[in-house]
Order: C-alpha cells, then structure tokens, then sequence
C-alpha cells in the first residue's frame, strides 16, 4: 500500500509528483478540486462529486475534461494504492503557459493531478464528544460557490482555529450570518428541524448536506433551508458540522460558549448512525464495482 | 540570452522548472509575488518591490524569507539570463506539505521561484492612442492589499476584457466605487488634480502609482486621495492606467463610452515622458550595481 499521485497521464509515489512552474493553478490558483472518500477501494458519493467538478469548471471555463475518462483514472489509482481506506484528491487546473492574466483557448491543456492518500474515519473520541469551532469575519470572494484553488482566506481561517485549540473556523459575514466553515458545512438543530443554508453564491454545494438531507428525512427529522445569524447558531439546540472527510460531526462549543448542554446532541448522534450506516451499505453492495 | 527559473537553490530553463503537487501554492495558492522589470539587466525600483513582498510575507505568517539573499539571486537569475529587457517574477508560496489546510509553522519551509522574462517596454501605438476598458463588478476577497496568488476574480475578469477586445477589467463595487484594474491601478485627473484610490484593503500598494505621485509632484500636477464611482471615472478628463509591465498608459475609453475627447490627454503624456526619464536615470547612472 502506498500514497499515489496521477499528474497528466503518469502515475507514480505522491512525494515525487510535479508540476510546471507555469502552471496556471500554481500561478493564479486557476482551477478546481474535489476531494472524495473511498472504501474498501470503492469512491463514496462519485457521480455527486463527478457533476459538482463538471459544474466548477463549467463556472471557470475550463474546457476539454473528460469526467468519465477521469472517474477510470481514479479507480486505477485506487487500485494501484491498494488502500481501501484513503483520500482521493482531485485538482483540476487551466494548464500551464507563460505567465498572464488572460488566457488562450486554443493553446491552453487542463492539468490534471489526481491523488491517493490513507485516510481514516472520524474517531469514536471526536463522534462522542463533538468538537468546538472559532468564529472568523467572512473575507472571501464572491463565488464560493466554486470549489476553487483561492483557498487562502480559508487557510489563515483554519490556522487561527488550530491556534486556538479549535477544530474549525466559522465564516460569518459583517451581517453577522454564518455562510459555512473553511472546509464543512455548518448546520443548526432549532425547535427539532435541522436548519442548512440555503444554496448561493456564499456558500459551497456541499454533497455530505445533500446525503444528510435525505438521511434525516428518512429519520422522520424535518430540514429547511435558513439564514442563520450567529447569535441564532450560539443559541441552537445542536450545531453540526458536515464534510467529506469528517462526515457528521457535533460542535459543542463556539467561541468559548457552551452549545445547548455541551453534549452531541440526539439529532446529530442519530445522523451520525445513519451515516454509518450509508457507508456500510455500500461496502455490502454486492458485485458493485467501482464507479 | 534565455529565459531562466530558478527554484529552490537550482537555476534551469524556465520551461522546465517543477514544483511538488503538494505545493500550497498548488493547492491553495497560499503564497505572494512580486513583479520588477529590469533595464540593462538592472531590477527597477528593487526596494520597492522587496519592502511590499516584506509585507505580503508578513500578512499571510510566511516566515524564513531572507530578502537580501533573494535580491541576490535576482541578480544572479538577470546575469545568468543576460537579458538586458527583462521581467522578474518572485512567488514565495508557504512550502510543500501533505494538503491539509492550516500548517506547522516548525516543518514547513517557503518555495521560492525566480523567473526571468524577455519583456518590452510598451509601444509607441499603445502609449499615442490609449487603451480601452470594461467594469467589471469587484468580487475579489477583502484583503487584496496582499499581493497574493488568489488571482481567479482578476483572471476572469482580464478574459473578459480581452474578449471584448479591451486592455484592461476595472472592479466596481455594488456601490460603484472604482477600485483598481485586474493588474493595475486605476487613476484619474479631474479638474486639473490626479486622484488615486487611497491606500486600504480593496487595493494593492502600488509601487508604479507612488513613483507617479513623485513624478507629478517634480511637474507640479496636484494630486490626492479620492473614492471615485464609476460615472466620476467616465466624466474624467483623463483615465490612467499603472502598473511594473505597462508602466503609465492612457485609458481613452471605458465600457464603449469615450472619455474626454478620446485621447491620450496632456497629464498622461507628461507623466509618460517623467516615467521615461525616470528609467534613463537609472540606466545613465554610473557604476550603479544591481540592486
């Protein structure tokens, strides 16, 4: 078993894999990326994540990617990971050309990097406990929406939290609205619905809420869409925190204050359980290749 | 004469300079530059460039970038590619490491890359006639005082002006406030007076404009600070354009509407001939080493 990477038809150790200096993505930060869970081998959520990249670069006018071409190359580099357990990392650039602004259609070639890292689920500390989340002033451009390489706001975001002991940093606009976190989605449980942000220009199309949407309906727990204001997210019931790589997870405390009792609350224990449970049936799925 | 990289303690050809994949200038275009021209194989206003890339370093936490050393290598880079007409571009990203978003500040260590250009001073066609430019709206994240590598608003935008056969994208915030062009400062003179954006988060410090206010300062053009909207601009008597590669340039028209009389107006012009000066100053001085 070994970390992989792909990079524009190569495959080979992750450590080794290399980019042009020209590269638009090392450049500009001009491209997109995804990143999805395997198990036992297999991709979770594929065709979600697969028309989500083909909307990022639509949104960026990336041309000439071929998503099913590209869903067999993840496979392959599964298969030649041998991991079962891992990280797949799908980054997307305009290419490489001499450095300007504006670019030429005819000339540029996306790169394409792929790569395969060991991952591990969420641990029974972290699912029990919950974990506790910094507010941060939203400072990001104005199409998050795009799973863009413009990461910084996020980064120095996420660093401020790990400073502070914290496991994530919270957008949260002049407005004083909670958008979503450097790298999950935040939800809210208030007088027993699940509350998510509605879909916008200020917040990512997240495919864990998506999944989760349909896991608490099946649940018998009533979700809609709201805007909610941080004193609004201070004073929830619950508060989770929704990602590809930790899934459902419960923030017990904000900014130094006490969420509800403190505890991971019955509505987040119980997605958190129906997660599982998604996962498991398609590690079961018999015959099922990788898709 | 030839174009060179360097990377990391190596000089090469440009084209065949590489960096890892897991970059964070890659990944999350966490990293700053800088772009100097250099005359007779001189870097121009060096200073300048090296104080702002300080700055950039230090907004974002980029810690161990020794500056003279780099200055140095400027120079090493300019000598090696014995191009006397050249641009310089210095990205100093946060280093490679396993993609996660925050960082260790104990094991990560800055990239840097030095590339070294052919460049030409612009031409006679483009500093007679003017150029054109469209508004765009400014969605660019809220610290762009930091000349970072989260370029995609300003490459969108640039691509846009380009297919509308325009030079540059201006930003204009829903409050029609004027900020800069995707990479460039954006001034005008109105009513005998040079106005420029005053120094904040919208905009970049630029280094050209600074050497403009000086120039204009030794030709008796009053200026100052001012938050100009976009019909301000449109009624100006003269739109200018600055920045390190175009250096001072006339904007004769701005969404298809002319400004002034359509051409390149006197102050522009003055400031042109001081620019040009300025750079034979330098080239004159005598034994003037690389700075």
């Amino acid at each position: 078993m070994r970390e992989i990477a792909y990079v524009n038809g190569e495959f080979g150790p992750l450590e080794e894999a290399r980019v042009s200096v020209n590269d638009r993505g090392f450049t500009f930060g001009d491209g997109v990326y995804e990143v999805l869970r395997a198990f036992a081998g297999r991709p979770f959520l594929a065709t979600e994540h697969w028309a989500r990249l083909g909307r990022s670069l639509a949104e960026l006018r990336i041309e000439g990617v071929d998503l099913a071409a590209l869903a067999r190359l993840v496979d392959q580099a599964l298969a030649l990971s041998e991991l079962p357990d891992a990280l797949v990392y799908i980054q997307i650039t305009r290419g490489a050309a001499p450095r300007r602004h504006d670019w030429d259609p005819e000339t540029v070639v996306p790169t394409v990097v792929i790569t395969v890292r060991r991952w591990q689920r969420p641990s029974a500390e972290l699912r029990e406990h919950g974990v506790s989340a910094i507010c941060v002033p939203e400072l990001r451009w104005g199409r998050v929406d795009i799973k863009s390489l413009n990461l910084l706001p996020n980064v120095l975001a996420k660093q401020l939290a790990r400073e502070q002991g914290a496991f994530e940093a919270i957008f949260v606009t002049a407005d004083e609205i909670v958008t979503e976190g450097t790298s999950s989605a935040i939800l809210a449980m208030r007088e027993g619905t699940l509350l998510y942000h509605p879909p916008g220009p200020t917040t990512l199309p997240s495919i864990t809420v998506q999944l989760v949407l349909e896991l608490a309906a099946s649940a018998g727990i009533p979700a809609r869409p709201a805007t909610l204001r941080r004193a609004e997210l201070l004073a929830a019931d619950e508060v989770l925190l929704l990602n590809t790589s930790a899934e459902v997870v419960g923030i017990v405390q904000v900014d130094g204050q006490t969420i509800h009792d403190g505890r991971v609350g019955p509505a987040t224990s119980r997605l958190i359980a129906a997660y599982d449970r998604a996962i498991a049936s398609l590690l079961q799925a018999p015959g099922r290749g990788p898709t």
